[in-house]
C-alpha cells in the first residue's frame, strides 16, 4: 500500500481523498491544514486532520504528499517547502511561471534526496502530453488548444469585482465553427478570441444599474474587451440552481502533412469532458502520484513533470499484464 | 546525428524514409532489403541498399534499426534476428501475440546488450498509451476502441480469395449512433459488429455471377456475417481511381464516473483522422527511434514498447524548452 497524504482541503484536497477511496493500492495516513484542524471535517472516518505546522512529525508514514494548495499563493512556497520533508505532486497551473517552480522545487528536493512531480492536472498535465506527442508524430504542424466549456475563475473574479455585481460565474466557451476548421485540416491562422466566446451569468446588487454594468464587462480590457462577450442577468435563485458547477473541458489538436511532397494530411485531437474540474484533476495527481513513489524507490530524485514519466508506472499492473490488456 | 538504418522497403519504409527527410537530428545511413538491392529504387540519392544478409557488417554503423516488415510472417524472426546487431523498432500489431514476441524479442535483446521497442505505430501504439492513460485516470470507468474509417487488410484479402474476384477493397466504418452514445457518457454495452459497420467495393472477373458472389461475402462467418455489411461492384477504372488510398484512423474513448457517489460523468476522446496509415505509422517509429536512441545511450537493453517510454524522450527538445513551451 502507498502511503498518501493530502495538503490542503478545498474542492482539489477532497477530490483526492474520493479518488483515494477507489484505488486499492494506496491508503490516507492523514490530512494536513493551515486552518484549525478541529474545524475541518474530512469524508473519510478515523483518518486523522493535522496542523501543517506539524508535517514533520509525519516525515517517515507518508509516501508521497499530494499538495492541494492554489497556485497563485500557494503552492510556490508549499511545494518547495514539503519537498524537504516528503516526495511531492502538485499541480501548479501558472504556464508561464513553470520554469521558475521547477528550478526551485529541483534545488530543493535534490537537497533532500526527494522527488516532486509539478504540474499534474489536465492543463498544465494531460493537455501537455498531448501538445508534446503532436509535436514529436506530427513535426512542422500546428497546434490547436481549445478550452470550455468550462468556468474561468480569474473572468469570473473580475466581473465579480464591479461595482454593483453580487455574484458571476464566466463560462469560457469554443468556438464551434472554428473547431470545425482545424478538423477539417485547413490550418486555420487563429486568434485566442477567434477560437473562444466568453458567456457571463451576474446577480446584480438592489439599486445596480444593468446597463453600465453590461458596458463595464463588455470593454474590459485583456478579459472581455476582445472577445464576443454575453452578459445575462439572473436572479440569485437561478445562480445557485445552475451555476455552481465545476465542469470543464477541452480539446489539443495537431494537424500536420506527411509524404515525399507533403501531401496527406493528418489530424490528432485529444478532448476531455469533464463533469468536474476538481475530482478529475484530483484522480490524475493521485495517478502521478503512485508514479512518484515507484520513480522514488528506483533512486530517482529532483523535479519531473508529466513529461517525464513512462505511462506504466501511472498503473497498479505489471508490464505483462498491460502487455496482454492493453497494448 | 542519429544513424538510422531501415530494414524492408514497402510503404512502411518508403513513409519512414520521407519521414526522417524531414528529422533534422537524424540521418539515414542505409537500407537493408531481402530482395536484389539492385532492383529497389529509394528516394534519397546516394543512399546505399544493402541486402539483408550483409546487414552484419553495418553493426557499428547505425545507432537504430528501423524494421518495416509485416507482422504476419516477417517480424516474429526478423526483431530477434535484428536485435542481436542492432537497437531496434518494430510495428508489431498481432496484439494477441504480443507477448510471446515480447519475450522472445527481449531475450535476444539482453543477450546482445541492445536495446528493442516493439509494437509502436498507433494501433498497438498511441492508442494503447490513450488506453492506459484512461485507466488510469479514469478506474472502474469503460474503455472504447472504435476503428475507421480505413481498409481492413484482412478483409479485403477474404473478399479477393473468392472465386470470380478480380480484386476488392473492405472499409471498416464506426457507426455514428454508437460513437454518439459513447460520448454521451451512457456506457453502452457495445459488441465490434455495433460499433463497425463494412463497406465493400469489387471488382468482378468476366462473367462472374455478381448475386451469388454478393451473398458469399454477406454470409462469410467471422468476416461478415454478423457485421452490417454493404457491398458495391465497380469497374477496374473507378477501383484505381477512387480505392487505392491508405487513409485510416479510429477513437479511443474512455467514459468514467467521480466523486463521492460517484455522481460526476467523464469523458476522454482520442481521434486519429489519417490519410495515410503506413506514412503516420513510420513517423511513430521515427519518434520511437529517437527514444530508443536515448534510452540505450543510457544502458537501458531488452524489450520495451510505447508504455515504457516517457514523452519527453520521443522530441529532440530538451527538458527546459519542453517545459518552457509545451507544458
Amino acid at each position: 500500500m502507498i502511503k498518501i497524504g493530502i495538503a490542503g482541503y478545498g474542492n482539489l484536497g477532497r477530490g483526492v481523498e474520493c479518488a483515494i477511496k477507489n484505488t486499492p493500492d494506496m491508503e490516507l495516513i492523514a490530512v494536513f491544514t493551515r486552518r484549525d484542524p478541529a474545524s475541518v471535517q474530512i469524508l473519510t472516518k478515523d483518518i486523522p486532520v493535522v496542523s501543517s505546522d506539524l508535517s514533520i512529525q509525519w516525515k517517515d508514514k507518508i509516501d508521497v504528499m499530494i499538495l492541494c494548495g492554489g497556485s497563485a499563493t500557494d503552492l510556490p512556497t508549499a511545494t518547495p517547502a514539503f519537498v524537504e520533508m516528503f516526495n511531492v505532486v502538485d499541480s501548479f497551473d501558472n504556464h508561464a511561471k513553470i520554469p521558475a517552480h521547477f528550478s526551485n522545487v529541483d534545488a530543493a528536493a535534490k537537497k533532500h534526496a526527494h522527488l516532486a512531480l509539478i504540474a499534474a492536472g489536465w492543463d498544465p498535465g494531460l493537455f501537455s502530453v498531448n501538445r508534446l506527442y503532436g509535436n514529436v508524430f506530427l513535426p512542422g504542424g500546428k497546434d490547436y488548444t481549445f478550452w470550455g466549456k468550462g468556468v474561468s475563475q480569474g473572468h469570473s473574479d473580475a466581473i465579480r469585482r464591479i461595482d454593483g455585481v453580487k455574484n458571476a460565474k464566466q463560462y469560457t466557451i469554443p468556438v464551434q465553427s472554428a473547431l470545425h476548421s482545424v478538423r477539417s485540416g485547413s490550418d486555420p491562422e487563429l486568434t485566442t478570441d477567434q477560437k473562444h466566446t466568453r458567456e457571463c451569468f451576474v446577480v446584480l446588487e438592489k439599486g445596480a444599474n444593468a446597463s453600465a454594468i453590461k458596458h463595464q464587462i463588455k470593454t474590459m480590457p485583456n478579459y472581455f474587451a476582445d472577445y464576443n462577450t454575453t452578459v445575462h442577468f439572473i436572479s440569485e435563485e437561478e445562480f445557485s440552481k445552475n451555476h455552481t458547477g465545476m465542469a470543464h473541458g477541452g480539446f489539443v489538436i495537431r494537424s500536420g502533412r506527411t509524404g515525399v511532397n507533403k501531401e496527406h494530411s493528418h489530424i490528432i485531437e485529444y478532448n476531455l469532458k469533464l463533469d468536474s474540474n476538481p475530482e478529475f484533476t484530483a484522480s490524475v495527481l493521485v495517478a502521478y502520484a503512485r508514479a512518484v513513489y515507484r520513480m522514488a524507490n528506483e533512486g530517482i530524485h529532483g523535479c519531473k513533470t508529466v513529461l517525464d514519466v513512462p505511462p506504466s508506472y501511472l498503473s497498479e499492473k505489471s508490464g505483462d499484464e498491460l502487455r496482454a490488456t492493453l497494448l
